[in-house]
């Protein structure tokens, strides 16, 4: 793609109104642009993002099972009183014109569970895994934090449907392994942490907590092993079942290696909940076993914050100069910078891109009429993980830098392309 | 893809609260399922066709220079306000818990326009265009046509931004040749038709229109060429300019051609606009010209509706027993019916399957325990276009029908591969 034609330019200045480092090196670089508090547009580079995002999720909800579907933003009343969950605050509410009452989706258990009883009937029916990666809305009363806490955002929730707790049990641990690998694979250290449960579960669910000072979440976690708990649930009267016992505080002893407690502030990324016979008891969604008895199917719901996960890469990964994007996440892998306008630079250049392209390699071409200073500034602002210049120093070869280091070294077009 | 392992079922009988065929159908196949009056959501098979026809609309629009973004469903009233659309009837409004009013996006010139404002300052800025495909609503009174007529609902718009009415006329063929591209792609006539511009407008705009009896619009069409126009412009006081004058009716002879005018009903599946200056002056979207004026920019808006395609295409393809996809909208390729199940069967049929995968076609395996005739009919009824069957009587062969065709043949896996 080349710079001097796309829609957006970046800016010098971060907006004044966003307090949130995530959304004011997103609005500067041009990914973003915020229509309301919490409500962002997604401009073409914020969306390559959001795209590589989603299809790493989609890739590892589809290996352990999940179906991809698509709910309805408009969710009747009907849908939300049958499990009492009509009177929540952040559900932005609204009447037709023919006066039905309606919520926007914040999240789907309801039409999900009233979509299964159509096909769930026996327990040959059973275990099944659906999800979909979609827009939702919740009216939050603070909004200030970018992408890390929207009031339109992306999130991908998946749920599953067992015969049996213990299926459940076992399918819940697949959906952890499944979400560590989309974690790492977006360079992310996402700590599993017990966390309550809500008013639905006596048991301990999982929340995915990348540590960072823009964290709503405190966390009290080991600094030698991987646990790690939310601080909320450091002191309950009844502590949930199955975890590691609760009371642990920053300076203890670790319940599960000895090591020592640490005390830090998380995003919460990612969420795993045994929902149990909830919703099915809410909408009546039963199954015949092989034995001829009628049970409630048992549920489980798992949310990944797909929007908020942009947010979080840009959090964790950026200097005073700009962000800096891995790999799998970056809106193109090599920022290709022409600098000079010599006919020789410029024929260098224009040829160095079109073989990068050939070769299928995602490249952004600076090829704009403007200072190199301007050009340097910008590539290290976008944190395109390669910088490739070609200029009159560089001769037949490539100066390449990665984002992420400070050294630069010359390079053949054919090293570039075998990269 | 199992079948024995999908989410969704067939069903034998139609919902009763559905009046239109492809309602009817897409919900018996598990495509969609109805949420609310024209509210449905898409199942999985529902969303492979809708990722179908996205990539097919997406790789024609990149292909003319079109950008890829995605604004927000919620958009305050101030954006309205400017363009003096808040009253219009069909959107969804509401209030969020801080006070603030919005609309639900039906259509995104405002927000569009007030982006735009950032990024076109001068002359070198033009021209551009940016679509995204995104989910609309509409607060329509009568939803009873399924996916034809959605109060929620998929569309594609593209907005494009020009220096002179000279030059958006240019680009606007280039958009109607690009929507010919893509109906084309999809196996759809669509008759580019002559329509009022509406109040924004003194020229004819153009509708894409479907021939077909579930169609609200009456058409005038011309038996022998290309010349369509739309009855309500017929007869209009004042006609358009830019067209073939009005007045034609059926059994008139073509302005055009000199054929026979018919009448008939037509599915609006596209439509173009020329906005001129109408939201560039709403929101003060000015740019500097080479002689260093200040004029508006010039604006034009373009959807195709995707949801309403997949309704369309139903509509169009199909007969009593089922549906019929074209290859380039179908979920799968092929669907492979294991017949019978001795030892042999099986593992010819699982053989089959396997390969195929491997080739990296579409496949979906019928590899269930109903009987064939069961089989049989749920491939006509999900009409994915080339039926393979396994069974005992095709020995190492595989006997091979496409969906729209009666005749079937004995074919070697490898010209199966091949196909």
């Amino acid at each position: 793609m080349k710079q001097s034609q796309l829609f957006t330019k970046t800016e010098r200045f971060a907006p004044k109104d966003e307090e949130a480092v995530n959304a004011k090196l997103l609005t500067r670089a041009g990914f973003i642009k915020k229509i309301a508090a919490g409500v962002y547009a997604y401009l073409p580079f914020g969306l390559r993002v959001i795209q590589k995002i989603s299809n790493i999720v989609r890739e590892e909800m589809n290996t352990i099972g999940g179906e991809e579907l698509l709910m309805t933003t408009l969710v009747p009343k009907s849908y939300w009183d049958a499990s009492h969950r009509w009177d929540v605050k952040e559900m932005f509410k609204m009447e037709s014109e023919r006066g039905e009452h309606m919520g926007l989706g914040w999240t789907h258990e309801e039409p999900i569970a009233h979509t299964a009883m159509q096909y769930i009937q026996s327990y040959k029916d059973l275990p099944k895994a659906i999800y979909q990666i979609a827009i939702k809305f919740r009216d939050e009363p603070r909004a200030k934090s970018g992408l890390l806490r929207g009031r339109e955002f992306l999130m991908k929730d998946l749920y599953s449907f067992h015969a049996s707790k213990k299926d459940l049990d076992a399918y819940y641990n697949v959906v952890i392994e499944a979400y560590k690998k989309v974690f790492r694979r977006l360079s992310l250290d996402a700590k599993v942490t017990e966390a309550g449960g809500g008013p639905f579960t006596k048991e301990y669910t999982h929340e995915f907590q990348v540590l960072s000072p823009q964290g709503e979440d405190a966390l009290f976690y080991c600094e030698k092993c991987d646990f790690s708990q939310n601080k909320e649930i450091a002191n309950p009267v009844n502590p949930p079942a199955g975890g590691h016992g609760a009371g642990v505080k920053s300076g203890d002893t670790c319940p599960k290696c000895g090591g020592k407690i640490k005390e830090g502030h998380g995003i919460e990324v990612g969420n795993v909940f045994k929902l149990g016979t909830r919703y099915s008891e809410a909408f009546n969604l039963k199954y015949l076993t092989k034995e001829g008895k009628k049970e409630f199917v048992v549920m489980g719901s798992y949310g990944i914050g797909i929007s908020r996960l942009m947010g979080t890469l840009v959090e964790v990964f950026h200097d005073e100069k700009g962000m800096m994007w891995s790999e799998a996440a970056a809106p193109f892998k090599v920022h290709l910078l022409q600098i000079g306008d010599s006919a020789s630079v410029k024929k260098q250049a224009e040829n160095v891109y079109e073989e990068l392209r050939k070769a299928g390699m995602e490249v952004l071409f600076d090829d704009r009429d403007v200072p190199a200073g301007e050009k340097f500034a910008d590539a290290d602002l976008l944190g395109i993980p390669y910088r490739a210049v070609v200029s009159e120093k560089t001769g037949e070869k490539i100066e390449l830098k990665k984002r992420v280091e400070e050294k630069t070294e010359l390079v053949s077009l054919l090293k570039l392309l075998a990269m």
